[in-house]
């Protein structure tokens, strides 16, 4: 029994955690295919870090080309995320007749049109899994477990460092300086934490879940992101006064042949399992129009979480190759991709109820001033909280308010943040009743 | 471009469904597949009940026989559930060269191996996403998604029909009986309810997962199973006391070489996850090596959701022939199975800890009696509590204990159920910590 070969580029965390599974659990694997798989090859630049993982020096290359070329290895796995090198070295292995396995969604979600018609046109298979949700087989589930479905809506929890954060801040009375601090320290958030905490990341996976979900290809630059570095810990009080939690939600829904991508801090009603989610972790709701209502809740990042999407992409395609074929199931799961932007309902499009907190002078009238402007835009109030705390001069009124279009919304905040006696921009959270 | 051909044998609420799906989503599978796929034929004893699905009657046959023989169907669904005349069907299916998709639990859980096996000999897939939790897919999560993983252990909420009960039970206050009777009214529960409120169903299920998760092939009865019928109200309101909700828990875990696999009704703690699933949900909770802790949630049952993972089953195959490969994933994900009653962990040796409910005469040294013979037991106490309210001429003292072994547990409680001071058979309800 000749074993199958796999190669390794990219020797950090995640790869440490592959090489792990890969060397320790031969046993394991070749119980589930019925063949051995060997690890042969690891590249990465850097070979000096003392890593967790050990491994036998002879598999580790500078090289990624000893990986790329060598004419044994059948199973590329790319573990060096971004956009360069890792989209070359890609390209070049399914050149080469290998089929590969990646964790990257930054690629996958600017380049992913590149890449999959490159996989179709060398006949090899590419998987991603671990791209989202780390070990939440979130893409598996998409690509064949709700097959039969029209994907109605979506909402991820994608990004555990921010959902670490929003917890500290929801749970602790944290403000985002302080939560951001403590992520850090324990390892879940990095020095530089833009990509995490202004929801690029998990903008990144949900264009990635767009796709999959819809058939249809949408660009990062299409979307409307919002992070949560602003977010006021007087907002995550105010959501719990009106029974919601705030969480940093990717959120897409197709109605009337149009479909919605977008990732803000959103407020979700009490008592959804996706305002459970706390810490690290990560969750997805789907809604089918067979299926009806499921949800997925795992680790979403780590390094054995994602290793363990990782290996089992590999050991799926060590199941292909045994069987001799490829390309039975396309990479986003459906023939025919369609190109998303004209599909997209533009964020001003969109019609939800919202949140909003006012900072006014503390005088009688201000309110009936406010609403006669919302009234004037369509935009009727469901709830009203004013209760007079000073701050800064200004005391806050904060309302909920029905259903209503984003663009009325953004021109009826305008005019208000021109009155007299409003001080300071107004604060706009989303709601999702969906979720009710 | 020849279509491919499917035959349904069922034509019940989950076989409306599915015809349902198959019938009116054929763009949606075309865009799947690159293939149109066709509903040929149709068998079912009963064609004079009105169903809420139109089709052409020239479809519909009361001769099962007509599917299994016909040479142009490619993919047999087996949708009538129960041991006979299922299993003959499945099995001439096979013979003739068919893939199969199935729902039924119980064939699979009491004849698995004869099935497995058929399916090898005959060289076709048998896919059985629908068995377990209805439309959730759990099945391919342990297949594909955990691939990578040992699985430590797993929880499920596996019957929605006990869930509902428990449920109404837990937030309303209703004893057995009348919780029972509103799940009938509303469809819910069947006349004669026995399969689900004594764990039948879920205990089928829970074979069904174990076999997949482990490899490893129990049989119903080399398993513990207790229903939730006798379960009083009382036990509800003190473990709440205690910070417990009772659901009907399937548990499986592996240590030392020994599986326990067990169904019956268990105390969780508060806040995880597992105890906010209401009503006819089901949702499963799994441990992995690799990934940790992840959790599958949606509906257990119902026409849509079931019939959502039949024809993803359905897709699935069509894309294997399409590709032109079958075997390529063994039924159970394994290639070698092992017979698993020898590797059981027999309930009696099982460790855990517990809850009782001890009814007493109100007098003192009472307690001690109690905990004196527990203690020689080597069964340690957590916690009482002892509230003095009479019923029938008893007081309740209730305990939670430190882990302890199931066989002591049980000689500990025939010695106290013997002594005079005690009135009436000691409630015991199995704690689990592990999800705390």
């Amino acid at each position: 029994m000749n074993p199958i070969k796999v190669g390794l580029i990219g020797w950090g965390t995640v790869g440490g955690g592959t090489a792990k599974i890969l060397l320790e659990e031969q046993d394991l694997i070749a119980r589930k295919v019925g063949w051995p798989v060997v690890l042969k090859k690891i590249a990465d630049l850097d070979l000096e870090t003392p890593r967790s993982v050990k491994v036998d020096p002879g598999l580790l290359t500078r090289d990624a080309a000893e990986v790329i070329r060598d004419p044994e290895i059948k199973i590329v796995v790319e573990l060096i995320g971004g956009v360069e090198p890792a989209r070359t070295y890609i390209l070049e292995a399914m050149a080469q007749g290998k089929h590969v396995v990646t964790a990257n969604k930054a690629l996958l979600a600017t380049h992913g049109r590149e890449i999959f018609e490159a996989a179709a046109r060398a006949g090899v298979d590419l998987l991603f899994e671990a791209s989202v949700a780390g070990g939440i087989p979130i893409i598996r589930t998409l690509k064949e477990g709700l097959l039969a479905n029209h994907i109605n809506y979506f909402f991820g929890i994608l990004n555990g460092t921010s959902n670490y954060i929003l917890t500290k801040m929801t749970k602790e009375g944290l403000d985002f300086a302080q939560a951001l601090r403590e992520a850090q320290d324990r390892g879940y958030a990095e020095a530089d934490p833009t990509f995490d905490v202004e929801g690029i990341d998990a903008a990144h996976k949900l264009v990635i879940l767009a796709a999959l979900a819809y058939g249809l290809r949408v660009e990062l630059s299409d979307i409307y992101v919002e992070g949560i570095s602003r977010l006021d810990p007087l907002d995550i009080k105010f959501a719990d006064e009106f029974g919601y939690v705030i969480k940093l939600l990717a959120i897409s829904a197709r109605s009337d042949d149009r479909v919605e991508v977008r990732l803000h801090p959103t407020m979700l009603p009490k008592g959804h399992l996706l305002t459970e989610v706390d810490g690290p972790f990560n969750a997805i709701h789907i809604n089918g129009h067979a299926v009806g209502d499921i949800l997925l809740y795992g680790a979403g990042a780590g390094m054995m979480p994602t290793a363990s999407a990782v290996v089992s992409d590999v050991i799926e395609l060590v199941r292909s190759v045994r069987a001799g074929v490829s390309g039975r199931v396309p990479p986003l799961s459906w023939q025919q991709v369609v190109e998303g932007a004209s599909s997209l309902r533009p964020i001003e499009d969109i019609v939800t109820t919202y949140y909003f907190r006012f900072s006014v002078v503390d005088r009688p009238g201000v309110l009936s001033n406010i609403s006669g402007v919302l009234g004037r835009h369509g935009i009727s109030i469901s709830a009203v909280i004013q209760k007079g705390r000073e701050v800064a001069g200004a005391v806050p009124i904060v309302m909920l308010t029905h259903e209503a279009k984003e663009s009325s919304v953004r021109m009826a905040l305008a005019e208000i943040d021109r009155l007299d006696v409003v001080r300071g921009r107004t604060v706009v959270i989303r709601v999702e009743e969906r979720l009710s």
